[in-house]
């Protein structure tokens, strides 16, 4: 049984509480568009695709509450919600792209069936809820991409390094990168996990250390200070790292740390791998250059669950992602087609969708 | 008033106990070379100077307590003592220099008056405390020479960015790393200092931010991951730090995540200097492969305050040190002496010494 961080059944979503983890294992109800708002917000649920598909089922789960007059009321209805979910969080562009197709796809059945309010709210309701099988098959595919690509170019047994959370918890399931690690795990390709504990909010070392402890993956968690001595002491054959943007260069937002890990990885010689959904490319821009990152509260990096841990008075900033310049992504892009260099991952994934 | 980590007075010692900043302020009497050793161990005090004093202050003190029958039992008394706190901590060279030097000191003492125990410990006491004004005058001119060089490398106002604490709670007062800080802030050199969390023990948080918002200098503190991102979007004008072990080659053991910090200085072409007194360099030592790295206990990754912050279950790698070799320190190596390229300090340091 694999972890779930979101769990959905009969129209009923809940959401693991992601900021009680790994003391408690909480689940919290969500009802309507604001609560689905506020978990991300809160960062109850995060993760680039599982921010999308939580934002989508909630829009899923109030239009199944909701009666609605007429289809073109359903439309309207979906775009204001996803509108307002828009501005959650603005680094990830998967529950943009979400938006986007939902928006769009809830305008044409409107125009489509005019009459009939109950088929546009159904079909955009199968549509939303398929997402959750997609994410899953996606993630399998990326994982047997990653996994292979490492082992062939590197000797197993493999040591692979990982930096925040990408797996269960991050996605609908199986996860990204963390992935890539499971896949090398089923298949004997792995002698150990390392993951850094991400600072500030410790996605490392609260989540994926215990998805790597809850699936008895040998796994060691070091500081992020370490990364490079590790590298040093010991043969690390990939880093694979998620992504929350990744625009038309290649170039990659992605957890706060990332582009430090790029360029150890550089420096010592270790392939360096994103593994994301091709939702996570962001294709109307051209470089990393525009994509926004989000500043989080100080506060997050002053306290660790209410206990204050540096000097009061401190000035504080706290970027919670970077972005690596696709010229760091050596071993290239993993998605659930196959793996791009990334200077060549806008025109495959153009080819894909023709 | 500047902070003070160490009070001595009429042979009576008291340590600040830095486990409890920024929240408490308490001093820890320390009586004996037991305490002194425990103090050390358990990371009261911490900074490689600062380790020095302490240690051999705890001999003076003890020493004044004893009556000796001989001057030949004095000095078994000293080499006894100082061999005992060889095994507190075993990466920093500095507490290692003062036990050959005072270990040395006190047989020649004993053999020259051997009827005279007095006067053998009169002796030594009396250079054992001169360690506290030479470390303050040794890091008033580290951090003349320091602000000198970076201030004609780059054009002032300067940001400089520094890691762990290297500060007057490291030393007997002022500091190296930080005492640079501090001479380009009292010249009006600096517009911004930037201080790492240095995690797991967040000497940065806890103790340099202390110190920064102590002295009111313009200070911001981020995580150990956003060094790159830092150095990415502002123009860093140079990453100073300490040192707890110089090899003859230059290659330098200093606190974990400083081999990291240089990668990411090297990759940014931002200049990268080592701040110490010449009591951190260790001549014996051909190259940085000879230092040996302390491993610290997995529960200071695991926890803090008490309060457990990783998935239970999870393995840890917890190096104390790294050590950065002598080509990344691109900007030199900043004694009371001096600034030195790495290769040429063993030489520098030689003929001083003569």
């Amino acid at each position: 049984m694999s972890l779930e961080a979101i769990r959905y059944k009969n129209g009923r979503l809940d959401v693991l509480d992601q900021l009680q983890l790994p003391l408690k294992s909480v689940y919290d109800h969500v009802a309507t568009v604001q609560d689905g708002w506020e978990a991300i917000r809160r960062m109850k649920v995060r993760g680039a695709p599982a921010i999308a598909i939580v934002g989508a089922l909630s829009v899923a789960v109030e239009l199944q509450e909701r009666n609605f007059a007429t289809a073109e009321s359903v439309s309207q209805f979906v775009s204001t919600s996803f509108d307002h979910l828009r501005t959650s969080r603005p680094t990830a562009v998967n529950l943009f792209n979400a938006a986007d197709y939902f928006t769009s796809k809830a305008a044409s059945l409107a125009k489509d069936h005019p009459e009939d309010p109950e088929k546009v709210k159904s079909a955009l309701v199968e549509e939303i809820e398929a997402m959750m099988d997609k994410d899953l098959k996606d993630n399998k595919s990326i994982g047997e991409h990653g996994s292979s690509a490492i082992a062939t170019r590197t000797h197993a047994p493999t040591r692979v390094l990982t930096h925040c959370n990408t797996g269960s918890l991050a996605t609908f399931g199986f996860g990204t990168a963390l992935g890539v690690i499971r896949a090398l795990h089923e298949k004997r390709l792995l002698e150990r996990a390392y993951c850094t504990e991400t600072r500030p909010y410790n996605q490392g070392s609260r989540l994926t250390a215990y998805e790597l402890v809850y699936d008895q993956i040998p796994a060691t968690l070091i500081a992020d200070s370490m990364v490079s001595a590790l590298m040093q002491s010991k043969s690390i054959s990939a880093v694979v790292v998620g992504a929350d943007r990744i625009a038309s260069n290649g170039d990659t937002a992605n957890k706060i740390g990332t582009y430090q890990l790029a360029i150890a990885a550089s420096y010592h010689n270790v392939p360096f791998y994103v593994a994301a959904p091709s939702t996570s490319v962001d294709l109307n821009l051209k470089s990393g250059a525009d994509i926004p990152i989000e500043e989080r509260p100080p506060d997050e990096l002053l306290s660790i669950q209410g206990i204050r841990i540096a000097a009061p008075g401190i000035h504080c900033w706290n970027p919670a992602f970077d972005v690596t310049p696709a010229r760091l992504i050596t071993g290239g892009i993993i998605t659930e087609h196959g793996i791009f260099e990334p200077s060549q991952l806008a025109e495959k994934l153009k080819s894909v969708g023709d």
